[in-house]
């Protein structure tokens, strides 16, 4: 089955040959020849815990740092994020580190919140959250769109559509895993999406190893693979104390194993051209 | 692999035995013994189609109407619906038949548009809108939520519980077919979830034949399994010329073939014990 | 999508027009008109089980009876089937009630054993068997051919297909369930193949409730929906002591709970015009 | 969801902690620290056909050749295999390269053709064929055994533990994408399996990119990607003229891209400590 080009149009790499490349702050580009990582968090737990995650991840190699505020849970017992609090805290993690912040929104009322956070994320529940996408079209913002647990590939590409055709051209895609009968990971990861995608679109593909697999120990291979499927860059959560974490510990790295990955990746870069 | 009740403990027959019968107004009840037909146009396209199918679908017996005037659409560049013009053409029809009115809600924001309207619809694309959800649980409307296209029955329990926690205990689950590989139909009808769901819920359950397979031909034989295998009630898309309607028309049945449906669910209900 | 009818013209509606209705012997026959009614357990575990549950199927009003000799099972260490012994048992049922008798096929060297076996089972994990399909398209043996789980509409027609183009035009579809991303039921019944596959095909389709839900409170609801759809009939499995079945008790039913079941589908035989 | 190892015991990497090294003839090993490709056309057309992709594959660095003399074809109308002359002309490349021959076997009556060949290749839709699996459990050939469409990862483990509890542990597993609701490739390649399977069993796991993704231009991002996630091989569709091919034309590669493929695995194969 052929993707249909017209319906992405601003995205279509008819429309614009040269690969996008979005610059989010403190020197830090994604697309292009780049290779970034954004490491963090799933949650903001604490000011200490998300600027020390933050330090390390840094040293380690990392361009940016993640970090939920609002967090997307299938339950309303869940723990729903440190919201305004947290983002405070992701601002000082910025100011410690210098690393841009990249942290989701859930609802567009909270975007004045957003005004230091230099890449919004929009969650795989809010791919098709075709109000929200189109508001963040009329901001400056890099956006950080998830692909939909059951969303096509065409239909993650209308998504991006949608935020392009009100203005904003910043967007960043993100592969994470899609809904299948395989039970053992928590997703299926389709790394065949990524050489699909840039051929079809000029914009950027990271893809997210930990929410796509669940599991600690995929999050090394998958990011390896992602490297060479041709994706962008990585999105991965890294905690300080896993067994703890408020949110997906299961899938959450070590700061050292982080830094195991990042060296593997720079050795890989040589052979896949890529800047880290 | 059984359902976790605790997610979903408002929802939960362990804690409400008996089943919720949810008064939608015009006299009209969903749930309990009864069967409740909704039927209407896909989209709202002006004030004569709108009132005409009403007052056709009314003369077969559906209990109320649907029509939608925002529309969640893949594409930024499809018809996104007459939004507030819409509104007002669908509270014609309701003036003109008596019948109460269900339409979707796709931003918070509009809610002020809502007041006159019977059930709030939540969208499949929706239905981890979790913001959303929220706001609409701090109303008093009936709130009809329809399963995500990758969504779990469990995920379907504990959005409602969403809404149910802040107070609103008028929700209506809605199954409309959910994706798998198969791809002559557009999604598949999950008829299994009614008796799961059934047992596990308080909450009424209808089914949306229209949606789930997105062929006329197939609304009716789906109508008549969806009583077989206990729903509630359906959700129809009826249009008076569904070749040129502006929203898929491909799944719009005519008047007359809703008639028909109508009179033979009538029959099956006494079988079934419904009040139609 | 749409079917491509071409890759199964003898199975197609447009080279034939009339409903195929295959005699299965002792006075029953399968499509047309007909509502065929197909009862037992998973496995033949001992000849007073089988027979005890055919007669009493029987005096519910099953058609015929099922029951599996070699068993297709995941793990090798599960139980594989009491084999030609089991074969024996069928066959002293068939003596003991006149019922016609449908079992599995697992291996084409077995195909002696099956000389007075009146419907051969092809099942879901050998739908795309060809070898299998091609050698009983030489036999004038009824072929049940059931639908893989991750395989299409056109996958099934084209495999029946292979049966008829070896010049056995009786073949008997049968859905039981795809593989989808929901956990709850043991797979997801696509009733909705149901008038797809009537439309475009001469060939009876029946429903296997059991198989796919793999929960025995389900097998009613989705009995009764499998009618309403439009099936020819249900294959389904009943047992005298599920708790003790050897394999797949959790969704065999009781003959009380066969007899009730088949007490309201004969009610609803009058409204959907079958004989039963 | 954990996997229940005591399904596949044998298999399980509890039993044996040692990777499983299988030697296939001709000095070539799959398992342990090697990186094996096998390489060929979908379909045996002619002699000079199949000995020139040899010739070609052979001298870029492929470790053994594939090809299909009989085809399971959804259609029975398709091409099915030149059958026994496929074999002749299959052993006179092998003859002519040296290079092992994998093979695939649809019906354990042929076994007698294979005494020649090195691995025997159980397709997808044999993946559950138990009958056949229990057959060449009996023989001492390799069995490169591929993962189905809709099987999970803990069947097609039990799968191969048919294989090996009938004795032969020479077992070769193959992901090959798995059955989604995403169209644009053929089927989703499922590499997180790789270090899935790698922790829970012993036996090689080899990834066919070509099947996969049914598309030419991503065999190279998936071959790259399949040797970082920790693949011990690959199985790729090479062809000397993908356009007039037989079989699978759109999936296939030319020997000049096959030979660019090889040469960048062989930098990689650097870093991740991989002979090739």
């Amino acid at each position: 089955m052929e993707l249909k080009e017209k319906a992405f149009k601003s995205v279509s790499r008819k429309t614009r040959q040269e690969d996008t490349v979005i610059d989010i702050g403190g020197g830090v580009k994604i697309g292009g020849g780049n290779f970034t990582i954004i490491a963090g968090p799933c949650s903001v737990e604490s000011e200490e815990q998300v600027t020390e995650i933050a330090k390390n991840v840094k040293k380690s190699g990392a361009h940016a740092m993640r970090g939920g505020a609002f967090k997307p849970r299938s339950s309303p017992y869940a723990f729903q994020g440190l919201k305004a609090l947290g983002m405070d805290y992701l601002l000082e993690a910025k100011r410690a580190t210098g690393l841009p912040i990249v942290t989701e929104i859930l609802n567009i009322a909270h975007l004045g919140l957003f005004n230091d956070v230099d890449v919004i994320q929009v969650g795989a529940r809010n791919m098709q959250n075709f109000e929200l996408l189109k508001e963040l079209g009329r901001t400056d913002k890099p956006i950080l769109l998830k692909r939909g647990m059951a969303c096509t590939i065409q239909e993650l590409l209308m998504s991006a559509e949608y935020v392009m055709s009100e203005g904003n051209t910043k967007v960043i895609l993100c592969e994470r895993g899609i809904r299948t009968f395989e039970g053992v990971t928590r997703n299926t990861l389709d790394l065949s999406c990524i050489p699909i995608i840039k051929a079809a679109s000029h914009l950027p593909v990271i893809v997210d190893p930990s929410h796509a697999t669940g599991i600690a120990s995929l999050v090394a291979p998958m990011s390896y693979a992602a490297m060479a499927a041709g994706a962008d860059g990585l999105i991965i959560e890294v905690h300080n104390d896993p067994e703890n974490a408020l949110c997906d510990g299961d899938q959450s790295i070590l700061p050292s194993e982080f830094d195991a990955i990042a060296k593997k990746l720079g050795k890989m870069a040589k052979i896949f051209n890529k800047n880290m």
